[in-house]
Order: C-alpha cells, then sequence, then structure tokens
C-alpha cells in the first residue's frame, strides 16, 4: 500500500527528531515544525542537533533538507495530511501539568487542519487528555467536527529512550488508539508505514494508560529497589548480592539510586495521583504517591551518607572538599531536568558543606554557570559517584 | 561423588514433604520427623497427603516406608548427619514473627546434633534468624560450639509453590548461604547431591533476605496491579487490555486481586517492617508497609463494588443473596490461611449482608463448620468470582 501522505512532525525534540527521521527514511515526505530557529536550521543543514542519538545522525545527514524539512512556520506544514504532536508537557512546582505548548501546538495545527486529515499526540499525557482538551483545542480551531468525521484524532504514545530511539521505534512494540474507531484504524493504517510493530488498541484513552502505567511500574520498583537497598545496608547485607540471586522470570528487583530524574518516569505518576485528587479518591493513588516522595528523599539518605562519612575525616565538616560526579539525570546524556544528582549537589551546598561537581558532559565555564564549584574528582577530598552510589576518597588539595 | 550421608527432614509439609521425596528420589536415605502421626502413617504406608501436588504421590509411593521414613520422634533421626529443618513460621495478631514451632524443632535437633553434622534452615525468617537465634537454640542443647567448627550450620529457602513443587526442587535455582565459611561449602557441597540448580552466596543472611525481597517484589507489585486496576476501572479504561500492551521485557505488571493470601508474600514483608522498626528505622520500610495495607484493603474495595451492584436489584439490600465463589488464598489449593476471599465474606457478613460462600475444594458442612452460609453460585442473585473478580447474576433462589 502507498499512502502517498505528506507527514507534519510538530515538536523535534529528542522524541519528535527521531520520528521524523524514521518517517523520512521510509520515502515519507516530512515538514517538522520547532519553535527553535537554530534547531531547525541545524537539520536542514543535515547536522544531528542530538549527539547521544549516534543512529539519527546519517538520518538526518540523507533527508535534512531534503524530504526532512524543518521550519517555525505552521503555514509551511498546510499542504500535509497527517500532523503528528510531540512537544514537550511539563508540570508545574506542585505537579500538576502545565498544557501551554501542547495548547499552543494543537491551536497551531488547527489553524492549517483540513477536512480528512489524521491528527496524533505523541506525547504522554494524563488521561483522557486527546478526546477532551486536544479535541477541542482541534475543534475550535478549525471549525471541523471530529463526531462528524470531518477529522481523525488518535494517541500512540512515544516509547523513545535517547541513545536508543532509532532502534526503539524500528522494533519496540508501538501502541496506537483512535478518540473513535475509524480514528484508530486511520492511525494504525498510516503508522503502519513506518512503524513496524504496531498495535491497536481500542482507545486513545487506553493508549495514554499504557505509557503512563509503564512510567508508574519503574517508578514504584525503583522506589521498591531503594527502600530494599536501604534495609539491607542497616542489616550488614551486600544489596546487589542478593539482588542478583533474588532475580529469576517472576521476579525483576531494580537497581538503587539517588532518585528518578527526567522528563519521563517522575512525571507520569504525578499524572494519575492528581486525577485521582481531583476526583476526591485521595487514597486511589497511594502507592504511586508513596513511591515518588521515597524516591524524592533519597538525596537526603545519601546526604547522610556523605556527611558521616566526611565526619571521618581529619578536618573540619565544612573544609572537607566534597565532589559530586555525575551530575545528569542519567548517564551519558546532558539533560538536567529532575535531576536527583544536582538536587544532592544543592542540598549538600544548603547544609553548609563545601560542595563541588564534575560532570565529563559539562566544561567548567557552564558548571559555575549554574551557581555550582568545579572540581576534577581528583582534587577533592570525597567523591560521590552517582552513578555507581560510591563514596571514595580523592587526593585532596 | 558419593557422599553416603543419611538426611533428617524436620517438617512434612507442602515444603518438607516434596523435599524429602526428591531426596530420597537421589537415592539416599531420609528419616521425616513431622509432629502430625497420622500423616507420618499415611507416608510410611505410600500415601501423599498433599493431593495438589501430584508429581509427589508417585515419589511417595515409591520410597514411602523404605528409604523415606517418617515418625514423630527425633530419637529416631539420631544417626542422620545432616538435618533440614522446613517447620512452618507463624505471625502473631499483629504481625509479630512467632518462633515457637522454629524452637521446638531447633532444640530437638541439638539433642541429637553430633560434632561434624549438618543444619540447615528451610524456612523463610527474619534476617539474621540462622546466625542468631538457630544457632543459639542449637549450641545450647548440643553442648557443640558452630565457632569451634564443631558443626555446620546455613540457610537454603525453600522456593516451592503448592503443586508446582517437584519441578521447582528440580529445575529452579535455588540459594544456599552459610553462619561461617566452611557451612556454606558444606552445604553447598550436600545440597548438590539432589539439587540441580544450585547457588552458593556468601552468608545465611544474604540467602535469608534474598528469600524475603522476592516476596517483597510480589507484595509491592500486586498492590501496585491493584491501585492501577482502580484508577483504571475510576477513568473507565480495560485494565487488562491497557495491561497487555504495557508489559513488554522491561515491563511486568502483575494482575489485581483481592489481596494476598498464604504463608508467604502477605508474611515476609512483614519480617523487614518489624525489624526496621525495632531499629528506630520508621521510614525504611514505608513503600513495604503501604503495599502490605492496600493489599489487605483490597477486600473493602470489593465490598463497596459487591454492595453497589447489588443496589441495582429490586430487594431490599439484606435480602439479596451473595455468593462468594472460592475462598481458598489461591486456586485450587485447599488451603485458607490469610484467605482474602474468606475475609471479605466475612466483611460483607459484618454489614448485615446475606453471604453463602461456594468452593469446589469444600464441601457444604465444612463451610458450615466455619460459621457460614453454603450456597450454589446458580442459587445465588448475585455472585462475586474471586479468582476472576467478576461480579454476575446468578438465577436467585
Amino acid at each position: 500500500m502507498s499512502i502517498g501522505e505528506k507527514i507534519a512532525v510538530i515538536g523535534l525534540g529528542k522524541a519528535g527528531l527521531p520520528l521524523a527521521g524514521v518517517i523520512a527514511d521510509r520515502g515519507l515526505e516530512v515538514i517538522g515544525v520547532d519553535i527553535d530557529e537554530k534547531r531547525c536550521r541545524a537539520i536542514n543543514c543535515g547536522e544531528n542537533p542530538i549527539p547521544e542519538e549516534s543512529e539519527l545522525t546519517p538520518l538526518v545527514k540523507k533527508h535534512g533538507g531534503r524530504n526532512l524539512v524543518a521550519t517555525t512556520n505552521y503555514e509551511d506544514a498546510r499542504g500535509c495530511n497527517v500532523f503528528i504532536v510531540i512537544v514537550p508537557l511539563f508540570t508545574d512546582e506542585v505537579n500538576n501539568p502545565d498544557f501551554s505548548s501542547l495548547e499552543s501546538a494543537f491551536r497551531n495545527v488547527g489553524t492549517v487542519l483540513k477536512s480528512g486529515d489524521l491528527v496524533v499526540l505523541e506525547t504522554s499525557v494524563p488521561p483522557k487528555t486527546t478526546e477532551e482538551l486536544v479535541r477541542s483545542w482541534l475543534e475550535e480551531e478549525s471549525g471541523l467536527s471530529l463526531n462528524k468525521g470531518d477529522f481523525y484524532l488518535a494517541h500512540s504514545p512515544e516509547r523513545i529512550m535517547t541513545g536508543f530511539s532509532i532502534s526503539r521505534l524500528r522494533e519496540f512494540p508501538k501502541v496506537v488508539g483512535g478518540v473513535t474507531r475509524e480514528s484508530g484504524e486511520k492511525a494504525f493504517e498510516v503508522y503502519s508505514e513506518f512503524i513496524p510493530n504496531l498495535q491497536l488498541v481500542s482507545s486513545a484513552r487506553v493508549a495514554e494508560f499504557i505509557k503512563l502505567i509503564e512510567g508508574c511500574y519503574r517508578d514504584v520498583n525503583i522506589s521498591l529497589a531503594n527502600e530494599l537497598f536501604k534495609i539491607a545496608e542497616e542489616l550488614g547485607i551486600d544489596f546487589y548480592e542478593a539482588r542478583e540471586y533474588a532475580n529469576h522470570e517472576y521476579c525483576h528487583i531494580h537497581l538503587p539510586s539517588t532518585g528518578v530524574g527526567g522528563h519521563c518516569i517522575p512525571v507520569y505518576p504525578w499524572f494519575l495521583i492528581k486525577e485521582m485528587e481531583r476526583r476526591e479518591k485521595w487514597d486511589y493513588a497511594r502507592l504511586l504517591r508513596t513511591s515518588r516522595e521515597l524516591n524524592d528523599e533519597m538525596i537526603g539518605y545519601w546526604a547522610e551518607k556523605i556527611v558521616l562519612e566526611c565526619l571521618k575525616m581529619d578536618k573540619p565538616l565544612n573544609r572537607v572538599k566534597i565532589c559530586v560526579k555525575g551530575i545528569t539525570f542519567r548517564e551519558g546524556v546532558k539533560e538536567l531536568y529532575h535531576s536527583r544528582n544536582l538536587a544532592l549537589a544543592r542540598l549538600l551546598m544548603e547544609k553548609g558543606l563545601d560542595v563541588h561537581v564534575y560532570d565529563e558532559l559539562f566544561g567548567k565555564d557552564e558548571v559555575e554557570a549554574m551557581g555550582l564549584k568545579y572540581s576534577e574528582p581528583d582534587e577533592a577530598d570525597l567523591v560521590f559517584e552517582c552513578a555507581g552510589l560510591r563514596i571514595t576518597r580523592g587526593r585532596g588539595r
């Protein structure tokens, strides 16, 4: 089957650009829309703006400025008949979702939407966002009606992981669900052109929920690993040894950490927690909330461990030079959103300790611009390696 | 290697007897000790007292009364040089462990223990039980010293599951860890005679912990499934559909339930929770406690659903004949310990509802002896199937 579609991908970030690249590589014409002018210019020159995503580089090189054209102007997407929206959804300081970037994207899509077009949301969102908010934004701006069959609307949650996004898109199962039955079928037909492992589910709502519960599974299980790690330490037991032998086909205990960072896992549970609170189902998300709190509180646990280690040194506590090594939320990805490692460094600073940070992805200037002190691990008295959760001695000043 | 050991298995219950059968089937001589005289007689006549364990039947038939001899008298085990203890450990009404049956078994073993003997505990226990309590009971009764190398002491947690215990013993990985290094090595050598997939870990303490954290993983993940199920129902989402597509190699969302019953999963988290509380680490087992509470509270959720369904019927609420179908803690196993299904039936009775129960493993007399009313599902107005979590209409009286 050849659909002859022209596809707009709205949002060329870490999730959107790999998808745009994969679609372009299937020979389809892609218009990418992003608010970042510099990013668009790079893409049109064939330059990959996400270096961690190495498999993306040849795709952008081959298709950028050819059948993958990036633009800041929604008008350039007017000729498209498929609109895939994959812009970030942030949460505010009390963990409520901030829909402003989504609303802006969809209202812009609404202005160029025509009869018969398909719109798909890929951003992970609170339940029913696609069928309620997205639908109303699109209908208001376009004057079209979903119920009358004027256009199609579906949800297909991205399942990428920076560094592995191309293989995720080409191999990993991807689900899609429509707000109407016809929308689901239409989206399945279009996505089948570029997603090999595609699964149609019964509704957009189910598709949204699938992505959220995956994140909840991860968050709760990381919190379980952190709790069992604390207990093992208290009992003088090597957690990693116990975990190795406890895990088998029916047991999947995760790894302990300083908490959970990034845009995904620490955010999705809140979508369900806040929705249940809004419905006054105060007890329906108790485990999700407890896990969220426990993961965020892990920096307090590590701060105490670090202080206890400092106390063993023959120096006043506030003169022990501490180096927090690795400040990104995940090793190897230059991204600080909700980084618990960075939060740990700041927590230690608040306690009046002499804290420095080091991360091979950041230069001294970048570190200092964040209001932090920079140090090579070797120059510190004590080094906390965030990835390995190891406290070691440096060589001092 | 031929060890020529004579092995005593203390406790011929659902965990002990399958182990004794497997050891006997490897050609070793086994003395089984149990407090239940009737059970011992049956075994010695070649009769399997655990009918759900079908693979055990030929083993007991072949070896019972021959190289698997059951007795109530510890004196009959005096000639043994390996003592494997696998008696139940119950918890009291506030979830503290009740060590009385363990203490009694080990003090009895202590009276027949000789220099050079090996003792292995298989019962799942709170951390450090083997190295502290068990060791002291054995040393006090025998006058021998573990530190002087007079005897060997190890822990190897049973991992059986009623109905699958023989294959579990023959295929599933089994860990063993010694209180001393020599004890671990000795236990590994002996167990290698009859356990094909054996793993030596660094200590008895780690072996104990491995079993507990497996149970915690299950309990927390069942509680997560229950929570996500409640949220899905609230949102009008088919949880089972979402679960099917959410699960993949990195995501293992469990099934919802009426809670968790039996001797294992609902008990093991308390061993860690209570130990952390004893150490005044109040916050170290918060997730485990929350999960335990949520699972136990699920009967309240189901009771409300059942009442709401009854209200739809054209009868006074207390005249709706309700049948709770399936009262055992797990389908197909005639065992009621911590059965949440039974607890649900009693909770509905306390509310003044007309509750009957049905279970194909229990006769009318057995049900009535528990102070419950019996009914065939067909004769009820409303049936709650505990295994499938389905509320259906019966044909009424």
